[in-house]
């Protein structure tokens, strides 16, 4: 294993038995961590080529156990967002492919710090299951075409291992680890195809656009060399993703989107992801004829049909979803005012999150309690014009103390004299050929 | 921590703080192994300024107990070599700068794969005791000015911890890394003077004459920086030091070159080092009145009487000093041959100092036994004329398998058709002014 170190450490590749021998030693606990944290740095310092990052990602897939999917009819799709702030998109997009006739099996994680995760934003939902077994995900998958669950802890162990020593290490902005990290997962949950959707921005892992697209290009290079039909969107998180930050306020959001009454941006990255995944599923030729089939399922109510079905599959009580006004508010609603009129040049999302996060809504540690109920409303986004005195946002909370939250959303607001226009919500898209 | 290996990481100098925390939190064990390895690659890939060194290297000699030598009267000087193939300096240079009113206080260290120790070598004279106490070590130092022990274990625990973390996680060769492990010992041992000899060359651990020349900088900047008066010699390890690899062989060595029959390459390294010894041990104002008084020391024999004085106070039996022939012979002593007529042109140190440890001279791991007869003795050193069929060197074993040794001897050397010029064993000096 030193030889192993020295020789990333001196910028040559590593063979496919050096990285073998590093995770299963790893996995194992044969490797120390000492050993693997130095490798890391390592690789965070001289990077990997395509095909050691291909082969970590899978030595890593296969350190526990993958999920076969094979007795799922059609191409199954699934998505994974690098995260974000207000970022409901699976609860909206699942509903909607899978009403298209898409096949859609995907397995979520949780928030942590100003990112919100899948499960938490399902879990507010009261009754939601994310605990099935291999069996009834599969079974769901095919009676209703779509299910959203946990990932299971056989599942791709050498990455939980590895990415909590990497947390403690300053090595977690490393490309190919981070590459490998969520490819070893998507591969590891067995769907066929794979839309990653790669955000950058204030309140995004990546910071540039740059950087998002390396790790896009990286992605979607190790899931072909991989066999499986990988794409990639770029797309901002320079603001909050529509207007709800919180578990519940998202839920009632992506509900409401399936209802035709979503915010712009959040609405057109529901399109533009759903167009491309009905492409992957093989369900329409073209991403135009996707938009249009999923602009259909909104419009007919499909995709909301499709979300009540698997709140009732998994245990939820689905009259929340047709009666949102039933999520319960919380007891503090307070606004936040512009101190001065003009055109909203910024909202730093990564301040709104960790509001959001102070308010109640998210975890600052893992074993955390989070409140469903609060987070941040805002009503205006990026580009919108106000006048002195208007509500740019509300905070939702259970909380008596958070002057300090209310400091940062009313911080997080740039408003300017001059017009300022709105900014596109995707900026690329990779197709993997 | 995660702060502080992410601030390395990205390139930015630590603070006193910073450090304090980083060592006192490692040796505590507070600080786990893998932070610190993580830590020690980013060190190794984005370096340390001067500053950060000498903190570095104050924080580790702190770390532990630090030897008082104020109670010795005069300047205490101190030599350390980085280590090399033939290396018996101290046993001479100590006794010649003692003999001439130098005070030298002495902690050394044991051999390592191709490398000798000065402490296996003092042990293969029977008797003597390398593990005096802190009170021994003083009160000798005063009666007759020279002593050379062991390092106590309460002497710098940083360093010991942190560089077996090192070892095996491929973060030893970093200049700050080294810089700071091997000065805080040295300053940890108390000395006011410290002369460095950093070697350079296939034998050594710096292979280049740059890496070295950065090495013995960084090293008498810190020195300087605490308060010490530090020099360095660079010195050339591209042919093994003297004609003796192995540890009676070099005792042997080094007290023929008392009695004034020395190499010529040793010689002149002890003569050098003991004279710049001698002008930090403010005995002599300049380097050549120094030489001057070295040599005399070796013609009139009270550096010889030193050791002997030495070896006497530290319980060893000083008939082998007067009467080396008694030092007992290994039962193989094989002469291996030139195989063609030219001029030596190379002899690997690399090469003759791991067939010395095979031939039972050191250790290839730290808890092997030594066989103090086992080594090499050449007969010849670089640019000397040899015929085909003379010997070149013999090789000294109690074992009898040992073709593998033999054959890396014998591989060590090239001869050369033209004529060789002698190469220089002093290249460089540091005066830290």
């Amino acid at each position: 294993m030193v030889d192993i170190i020295a020789k990333k450490r001196d910028g040559a590749a590593l063979t496919k038995e050096e990285i073998h021998t590093f995770i299963k030693g790893f996995t194992d606990g044969e490797i120390p961590d000492y050993q693997a944290s130095a490798l890391c740095m390592a690789i965070l310092f001289k990077g990997m080529n395509k095909e050691e990052i291909a082969i970590l990602t899978d030595e890593m897939e296969h350190s526990g156990g993958t999920i076969d999917l094979s007795g799922i009819k059609g191409t199954v799709v699934d998505k994974h967002s690098t995260g974000g702030v207000g970022d409901k998109t699976s609860l909206a997009v699942g509903p909607l492919v899978a009403a298209c006739g898409a096949k859609c099996a995907k397995m979520s994680g949780r928030g942590l710090g100003h990112t919100g995760g899948t499960l938490d934003k399902l879990e507010a939902i009261p009754g939601f299951r994310i605990g099935l077994t291999e069996k009834e995900f599969i079974d769901q998958v095919n009676r209703i075409g779509l299910c959203i669950i946990g990932q299971t802890a056989a599942v791709d162990p050498a990455d939980k291992k590895l990415y909590a020593l990497r947390d403690v290490t300053a090595t977690v902005e490393s490309i190919p680890l981070i590459a490998s990290s969520i490819m070893s997962k998507k591969l590891a949950s067995g769907s066929d195809a794979i839309l990653l959707d790669v955000k950058f921005g204030a309140g995004a892992f990546m910071k540039t656009e740059e950087r998002a697209l390396e790790l896009a290009k990286t992605m979607v290079d190790i899931g072909c060399l991989l066999g499986r039909d990988t794409r990639a969107v770029l797309t901002d998180m320079d603001q909050p993703l529509g207007l709800a930050v919180g578990n519940a306020l998202e839920v009632k959001e992506a509900i409401h989107t399936l209802n035709g009454k979503g915010p712009a941006d959040f609405v057109e990255l529901c399109i533009s992801s759903g167009a491309i995944m009905l492409e992957q599923a093989k369900i329409v030729d073209n991403e135009e004829d996707g938009r249009k089939l999923i602009k259909k399922a909104i419009d007919d109510r499909s995709g909301l049909a499709k979300l009540v079905e698997m709140v009732e599959a998994q245990g939820g009580d689905s009259s929340y979803i047709l009666h949102p006004e039933k999520f319960p508010l919380a007891a503090n609603i307070i606004p936040i005012k512009a101190k001065q009129s003009g055109y909203i040049a910024r909202i730093d999302p990564l301040a709104i999150g960790l509001a959001s996060m102070k308010l109640g809504g998210g975890r600052e540690k893992m074993d955390d309690i989070i409140d469903y109920a609060a987070g941040v409303m805002l009503t205006h986004k990026v580009g919108d014009k106000v006048s002195e005195g208007e509500v740019l946002a509300y905070a939702h909370t259970n909380k008596n103390d958070v002057m300090d939250a209310l400091n940062q959303i009313d911080g997080a607001f740039v408003i300017s004299k001059k017009e300022v226009s709105i900014p596109p919500v995707v900026h690329n898209y990779l197709s993997g050929k």
